[in-house]
This record gives C-alpha cells, sequence and structure tokens, in this order.
C-alpha cells in the first residue's frame, strides 16, 4: 500500500483526495492537514463518513508517506513542497507555483517571488496525455489548472501538428463554483451565483493564461496568443471550454476527427465524440475524463472545439490521482473508475 | 411625495427596498447607508441601475425625511431607532428588535438586553392582516420575521376562531438562502448550499418561534407551542412552511376552507387556493403575496395548511413598503403590484 | 385604455405577457387564446393569480381590441396576424415569422413557406432603439428573436459607425431556458439541465443568426458573418452574449466605450457599463433592461462586448409592450418599471 | 462474473445500474433494453461512454444471465417478471409491484389487478437492514420504494422496539427531480422547478404511504399510521425525510441515540449522526448511504428523526445492487463504494 500524506485537506481539491484515496485499491492515506481545524475529523467539519483526524502541516509524518498532495494556495505551497521534496517524498502539486516555467512569468502574473527555482527546473508539468513519460521520472509534479487541463487538451492535437492557422485563439470558458474554492468572497454567495451567469479577468488576465500558452508554445508551432474569458456558473462542477480556431486550408471535419481519435486512442480519459455530437458537463462530471466535440462552421476552416473536465475530478483531484498512479507504476485508472 | 431614507441599503432587503421605493409612484429615497461603501454608488457595490450615494449612519439627514426604513441586525437597530423617533421620523424597523412584546423573551432568545423597553411598548408588530388598525397610528412599527410572516397568517383564521384542538403545531418550514442575510458564511456559499437541503435550529430553537407563539397566543385560544423546524432550500428566494395541526371535531374541508376564505375576503395580498390546489413557491415569489392552501388528511380532523411567501418581499422589504402605505394613508398596494 | 388580447397565453412569453399588461397602467386584457386550455382558467392551469378565462383562438373578439399580441410558434403566427390586420388590429407578432425581410432566407432557415409576403413587406421589426420611427407607424410589429436582440444591441454602435475590421464575428452566448419554451422535451427537463452546461445548434446553424446579420447588415458596413454559439445554461431566464470583435485601428477602450454612450444615450432601457464592470444575468432578469460592456484585450485591437438581456422581458414580452407603448404613443416605459 | 440484464436502461434508475454494474468488480452487463431506443447504442441516447446496445425486451438472452434488473414501470413489470423467474433467473425489480404483500392494497393504491399472486407470495421486500437473511435466499426481491427507503429505515429502530407513544407519524419529505423518472411530464421541466418547491399528493394519497405503514407494521408494535406529505425541491438527487413523533415517556436523546447505534452497529450503509449533527443532503447524494439524526424537542418525549437518502442510490439502483451482493454471497459493499 502506497502511504499518503494531504496538506490542506478541507477545501473542496483536499476532501476530493480524501474520498478518492479512500476508495483507492493501493493507498492508504496518513495524514491530512488543516490549520484552522487541526483537532477535529474531517467529519466533523464537512458532512462526509471520513473520520480522519486533521492535524497542523507542522505535524505531519512525512517520514511515514511516499507521496504528498499540496492542496494550499498558490506560494504557500512553495516552502511545503521545499519540504516534502527534502525528506524524499514524492510531491504532488494542485497550486500554481509549479506550473509555468519561467520564473519571470510566474512573479509578472502571481505578483510573487520564486523562492525555489531549483525545484522548478525539476518541476514536471502534470498532464499526462502530454508529459507521461517524465511524469514517471519525476519526484515533483505540477498538477496542471483547470482551465489549461480543459483547454490544451482540446487544442493539443491541431498545434502539435502545426495546424492553426490563426495563432491567437478565443476560448470561452465557463466553469461551476467549486473552482473558486472554499474560501468566504461574496461572489462565492449563493444568491450571487444562482440564476446568474458572470463573466471574469477576460480578455489576457486570467492567471491560468501563461500556462495555456506555455503547453501550446511546447509544441513549437506558435508562438500562441489565447484570448480566453473565464464565466461564472451555477453549478457545483465542471468547466466547458468553447474554443474558435481557424484551421489549415485543405482540412476537413472528418479529417481534423480523425487527428483527435489517433491522438488520443490509448487515452483512458479521453473521450473524442463522434461528428454530430456535442460536448456537454453531463459527459463528464463526477468522473476524471475529458470529452472534446469537433465542429466545422459550414464548409469553411473555422471550427469551434468543446472541450468539458470535471474542474475538480480532472481539473484537480483526480488527475493528481492520475499523475500518482503513473508515478508508482500502477495502472493508470486505479481508485478513478467513478 | 414621502420622503424616505434606508439604513442598511446593501443587503438584501436593503437593496430590494431601493427598489421598490424607486419604482414607487409616492416616494422618493432620500438616502442609503452603509458603513462598508460609504462614498460608493449603490451601482458600484451590487448589479443594478440605481445610482444611489451611500453614506454612513451619522451622516443621515434625518430631517429631510418622513419615514425610515431600519434593515440593520438586530441590537444595533435598538439605538437607531431610538434616533429616528426621537427625530419625529416614522419608523419601520426589519430587525428583530420590537417584535417581541416582553423584553424578557427578547433577552432570552437574543441574548441581548432590550435597552429601548420604552419605545418597545408603543411598538406596534407590522402584520397588516391583523394589526391593520394600529399600524395606521404607529410611529414605530416592528417589520415581521419572515417565517413568522408565512406562519402566523397561515394559522391565524383557524387560532382566532379557537378551532386548533391540540396546542402543539408541527410546522416544517423550508426557505430561500436570501433569509440569510448577503453575511459571509460557510453555509451560504453556493457550493455548501446548491444540490442540498440543510435542516437547521430545528425543535424549539429558533428564534423566530417565540414570535410565532406571541401572535398565535394574542387570539386568547392559546397558550400555543410550535414545533418549528427550519430547512435552507437551494432557491434565491422563498417560503413554504407546512403545518399539521388538529382541528375541532366537527369541522370539515369545505367549511375550514370558507373560513379562511372569510377571513381574509378583503385582503390584497392573500391568495387561498381553491380546494385540491397546494400552495408553492411559484405563487409567490417576486409578489408580496401570501398563498396558503387547506388540506384534509382523508376525512380526519386532522388538516395540512401549507402557507407560502416570499421571504424577501412579504416576509420583510414588501411587507415593509406595504405598512408604509398604511403609515400615510395611500392605497395598500401602491408599489406593490409587482 | 387600450384594450389587448394574447394569442398563446399560456406559454411563458403569453404568460408574462398577461402579468406586463394586467399590470400596465393603461391596457386592459380582453382575452388569451389556449388551444389546450380553453375553457379554463389561466390561474387552473399556472400557479399565479389570473383568474383570465382562455378562449380558443377562432373565439378571439378581434372587434373588442385595439391591439394583438401573437405568442404562437413560427408558421401558425402566419394565419393569424392576417386575420389580425384584416380586422383593422395592430398586431405585435412574438414569432419568427415577420422578422427576415427576405422570404427566401426566411423559407430557407425555418423550412416552411413564407404565404404572407405582403404582410411581410409592410412589418417593421421591432428593435426600438434601432426601428422607433418606423415602429411609431406600423401595423405590424415583428418582435426580434431574443438572441438577435442582445447580440444586435450589442454590435450596433461598431456596426453603425463602421468600426468593425472583421466582418466575421464570433459570437458567444449562453440561455436561460425559459427560452425554448413550455413545450415537453427530454432536453429541458429539470435533471437534464441542471448541473449542466450544453451547447446546441453552433456554429453557423441556429435560426437566429440571418436575423441577426440581417441588421447588421442594415448599417451598409458589411456584409457580416455571425458564428453563432448558443449554450443552454441552468437558469430559468437570461441570456449572456460574448461577442469577439476586432475594432478598426486607432480606437481605444475609451473611445469605443463613448461611441456606445452616445448612441444610446436617450435610451431608458440599454445601461452602458463603466470601464472595469462586465455585464452579468443579474444586471437584467426580470427587467427590460439591456447590459453592454466593453473590454479590450490588453492594448490590442481586439475587444469582447458583452450584452446582457432577460429573455423573456426585453428578448420577448418586455420588448413587445416596449413596442405597444411606442405604437399607441404612450410613455415608453409605461407598465415596464419593473 | 455474474452476468446482469437490465429491463429498462435508459430511465435514471437503469442508467444509474449501467454505470454501477459495469464498475462492479464481479459483474458483466449483459444486456440493455428499452422499446424506444433499440438499436442504438446507449451513448447515443445519454451523453456517457456506455456503448452498450439497447435491445427490445423480447430480444433479451434471458439464458445467457444470472441476475434480471427490472426498472419498468409498475403493471408493466408484473408480466416481465414472470418471465424472468420462469427462466431461472433471480429477478430484481424496481419498480412497485411486488412491494406490498398484500394484492388487495396493491389494486386498490395502483389501481391495477395483480395478476401474479403467486410470485408475490415468494417475493421479498428487499430492504436488507431489516430482511437480509430472506434477500439471501430469495428468488425475487422487491426492490423498496425511495420513500419508504428513508423513512423506514429512520422509524424502525423506534417501532422494532414499541418505543412510538403516538401511533400517528408525520413524515415531511423533500425529493429531488430523478425520483420523478425521465419521462415528459409537465412539472419535471426545469424552470417549472427550478427556483420552487412543491407539495404534491399530501395527507395519505401517497401511493408510497401503504409501503411504510406495512414494514412498520410487520414490528407488531403498530398498527401505524403515516401522514405523508412530499415536495419536489430543485435539485437531481435525494430524499430528507423529516419524522415527527412521540416517544414513550423516559426516553432522552441519548438513550433514544445510543439505541439507533445498537441497531445499525453493523451496518455498512447506516451513518447515525452524532447528537448535535442534523442529516443533510449532502450527507449522502451519490453514495449508497443513509444518513440519520435524532433530536429531541427541548426536553420533552417529541423527537425529530431525520433521514436522509440518494432516492437514486440507496432509493434504488444503489439499494438494488446491494441487494444482488446478498443474493449471490458477495462482499455487501462490492461496487457500491462510491
Amino acid at each position: 500500500m502506497i502511504q499518503a500524506g494531504i496538506y490542506g485537506a478541507t477545501g473542496y481539491t483536499g476532501l476530493l483526495l480524501v474520498r478518492l484515496l479512500t476508495n483507492h485499491p493501493h493507498v492508504q492515506v496518513r495524514f491530512g492537514t488543516s490549520e484552522s481545524s487541526a483537532g477535529q475529523l474531517l467529519s466533523d467539519v464537512f458532512p462526509c463518513p471520513y473520520d480522519l483526524k486533521l492535524i497542523k502541516a507542522e505535524d505531519a509524518p512525512l517520514s511515514e508517506v511516499d507521496v504528498a498532495f499540496l492542496c494550499l494556495p498558490h506560494a504557500e505551497s512553495l516552502d511545503m513542497v521545499r519540504n516534502v521534496c527534502a525528506a524524499g517524498v514524492k510531491a504532488i502539486d494542485l497550486s500554481a507555483d509549479f506550473r509555468l516555467k519561467d520564473a519571470v512569468t510566474y512573479e509578472k502574473w502571481y505578483g510573487v517571488q520564486h523562492t525555489a527555482p531549483d525545484l522548478l527546473a525539476e518541476a514536471v508539468y502534470g498532464l499526462p496525455e502530454i508529459h507521461r513519460q517524465s511524469i514517471r521520472r519525476a519526484n515533483l509534479v505540477a498538477n496542471p489548472g483547470c482551465f489549461p487541463t480543459s483547454v490544451i487538451l482540446g487544442l493539443y492535437p491541431l498545434a502539435k501538428n502545426g495546424l492553426l492557422a490563426d495563432k491567437t485563439i478565443i476560448v470561452d470558458s465557463k466553469t461551476g463554483v467549486s473552482g473558486a474554492g472554499r474560501s468566504l468572497k461574496l461572489g462565492s454567495l449563493f444568491v450571487e451565483v444562482n440564476e446568474n451567469l458572470s463573466p471574469y479577468n477576460i480578455g489576457h488576465k486570467h492567471r491560468h493564461t501563461p500556462e495555456m500558452e506555455q503547453e501550446l508554445d511546447l509544441t513549437a508551432t506558435g508562438p500562441y496568443r489565447v484570448i480566453f474569458s473565464p464565466h461564472l456558473l451555477p453549478v457545483n462542477q465542471g468547466i466547458l471550454s468553447t474554443m474558435y480556431v481557424s484551421v489549415r486550408d485543405g482540412y476537413d471535419a472528418d479529417q481534423v476527427l480523425s487527428l483527435y481519435r489517433e491522438t488520443y486512442a490509448d487515452e483512458p480519459f479521453i473521450q473524442v465524440l463522434p461528428a454530430g455530437s456535442l460536448a456537454t458537463l453531463r459527459h463528464v462530471v463526477h468522473t476524471n475524463r475529458c470529452a472534446i466535440s469537433i465542429t466545422q462552421v459550414d464548409d469553411t476552416n473555422r471550427f469551434i472545439i468543446i472541450s468539458a473536465i470535471d474542474n475538480l475530478v480532472k481539473g484537480a483531484s483526480g488527475q493528481a490521482v492520475q499523475n500518482m498512479n503513473i508515478l508508482f507504476g500502477l495502472d493508470e485508472q486505479a481508485g478513478l473508475r467513478l
């Protein structure tokens, strides 16, 4: 059994990790931390059946675990990841701290100095469908952001093959509220969100934008510029990204669809939908899957790619478990047949 | 034109008062207060078209208004109502501070000393369907709580006529989230409420319970004991109270229905539903109405009374406007044809 | 008092018309039709307080009314509008039958022959902000579609002034479920819609697309091509359209904002938001307003225009009442201060 | 591997069975039937990844399966269960056809003649927490109704021990919309349900009432009469039943809580909450658990028992899988660690 610890167990991603790992056939949860609820059981602070005793991070028995998941706010992860790595424990970091390979870019977008450039250099971006080989050998996995997961998976086959005729890509995303976390903000109150739809940070402002551009640019067919417009939906979970692209002349819908099917042929969690079907949140919520649909606009070279994931599962905790499975040589779907 | 001021204009009841009074044919809003947003426009802090400049309560020009609405937390209203009354301005207080006639009961349930017993003595409980005559002459109206409005209106015809065979009444209420106000609480977050239903303070613990018992007991057919179970619903607005009563022998459904129709014959805001129809939130949301349905259980003396209101309208701001209309001799429906 | 009749009073737009007209200071509702519920009261078939007796369309007393609103499915309106016009009654048609000026285009998109080209020739497209003068003199008003209302109002200032550098415009729209009407479809069931987001008819397929293109092209700065992607949201009411445009060089955010403010300076129902604010559904639901926000992407010539309306109010019944107010020389806001 | 077939695979309970059985470690799904969608894949008719070919019921290869689940409307199950049993296949019937032991009662409440009284005699009511021993030996399991599951589990410890002082019990239940099935009804449309709460069939009229009374009466401490008031909630899944009981004198909250803990000590799916916690839907949705809370009203003999389940899981398909696990001697939690 793999022994696992969770830093930040009382947020939505931490809670889901407890649930996924508790039901995982090869894992035992050794600790969960919470600075504000240390001393209580998880079942005391959330309506769930998990009687996990919460502890302070400083009391975490790192020597007893094989892997640690970090569900901490960005910047806070920087130091904690160092502790974990120093203890020889594999780290899967769900924050943004190790996703951007360029510390300067990180500092520009997050307004925080990157204090661990050495670790940044060895961190692997944990999108298995693209970086599986590197993840296998990693000690530190930077679990991707939720929006980037949906966007990169949706555009990767086109970018990798240099088929994007226009390097500016319009991404109109819609996300469930759990993406905002479990902290107290006016904009997360039920009455503010329900029966509403709110765009926010649209254009080229959202912190997940450079992450998308970084991964698209790694295909060496760019540089790309993503115009990214997130909207807050009145649902708990799910991200749907509607992406408007121009494809190089000479490719019709069938060919593009074939390209996606080939690219993802062996991927257990990617569902490329048949022609005529459109991806919806219902395809993916409460699963680790990404559903992708391809639509050509009349007979033009304009295409609309839709990519849907569950932001808490494939967009966070489920992908973290997938990364853990890869790190430890397990069946990649173990604990993720939801 | 009646000149009106609003203390606490940025909570849900305050916002609705601004909207109702702005569209009221005989009212002008002179001021709205907010301690945290003073200096800003209301349209800056809430997506609405009202460019009302927010001021601190201490800067409120009381001398320029005829009536003040107080949408403050309980206990905070005590002092502010004194200021308003001292200035010779009519006060409509939406807090709980002047609803319970007995200061000792108030102190027991709210854990606060009542510092204005003199004003309490002259306050009128602002449920027009029962106390319209007294409201007309009042200087201080204690606007009823949302749950009590639904429960008292639903039980009043039976209580007044001494038809309740069992003095213990079971009230199972369901409320929308706006009833919890616009303050930051974990339990008001979208993800916590959505796809959930949460009972809270059930039995004989909710602070609105003594208010219900007080008004039922005023019929002199009690004393009554209300077992009251509120549940938090994933909707923005609305309260539906399902009430289980035993009626004195010899009354069938037709007779009880007739009694309700007679009692409320001249009430513009009470809709007694025909036999076979059940009250729903849809009957009343976004209106100042109370819909009531009567159901006999088989041919027994057990009845189920259902009473529905919009907690923000008839349960708060709409009823406050109705009280203002009465205070100033206006058409009771002015500004409330929603 | 203006006497009004409503064909199709039991759908969502018909129900809202009954509500708006009943509370309108200068209107009396003389009849409401329903083929399936004729003989019943409206309050029998919907939880509302309107005891309007429903009749069959063939029994409608056309000679007693000044204006008729038609809330019928497309194609069904063709004949009924002819009857109404033949009786010398002003017609406000909420169907799609008289919106497209070109009968061939209508037949292509709706798959129905247009049997009233004579009436089509005199119909006026009822978007007051653009066609107010023509509406004043009209006998037949084609009330715009919900999506086109949001899109055209959002793009009109740019199109009219020839500022759109790219004639292909990407419109990503999100709509509440009431837009699908009150008919029984699997896709309108609560469980199918709730906690879901579903794109449909994306690209260049939705029937509202030619309506948008027609009105943009009337500015003579086109021709335009709209890539239009509607998504079904889990909310009752509201449309939010996120529009991606390229503006002619030399215009910055301030200038574009000024242009919008000038264009809509005298419009009572258009709210152009200040720089930095983004339009949301909350700005407009349950009102006849359209809220518009303008966002420049960094310092490029790319802009994101967001336009929000309530699909049932400004997108249907409210706009129909606005058109009626114009037809009869009333205050344009009469009955629409919601 | 156990070979399983599903009759009626495209309703909500059928869809969930496909999902649960596909991920069950010891089961293979051999067929799923649908009269209207025969010939299509399940993934064609529902956004899911299950490419199960749908067939007509008459083409079901009964000889190849060990167990058949019937998710058919009541009355339709009568004949199909006979076929299944005649083929020597274990039947788990999710309809109401074999739940009421008394055919006369069935006929009174369902308005249909019971054509299989012989099978009724050997059917076992599939509530494992009460009838586990009988289920083990059964050939035909009548899977309980969703409301009865929540109510019976919530009252059983009190009834079994004869502690209910009042034989009339008030049950106020709230259910998610999936309980109404996937058929087209006006009352199941999103716009009708959302932002609404609707009581229906209240008093002593809902067909699940005799099922509750039958099981309570089997404790031989009755006869009991259940006043049952269901309300339709705007959520997809979940039932919460709030039950008002009077307990025999001399029992306080601690003693009642202990009684529940003892009764359900070995039950893997029952979670008796600690004093002070109240059951919510969040405790149970998407799981096979039943959460129960006990609240004493002040220091009286009145108690409020709250019992929550997921109507589709413990209230239908999950309990059906639990029954299958028992029938075949498997770990009762197999495939149900959700």
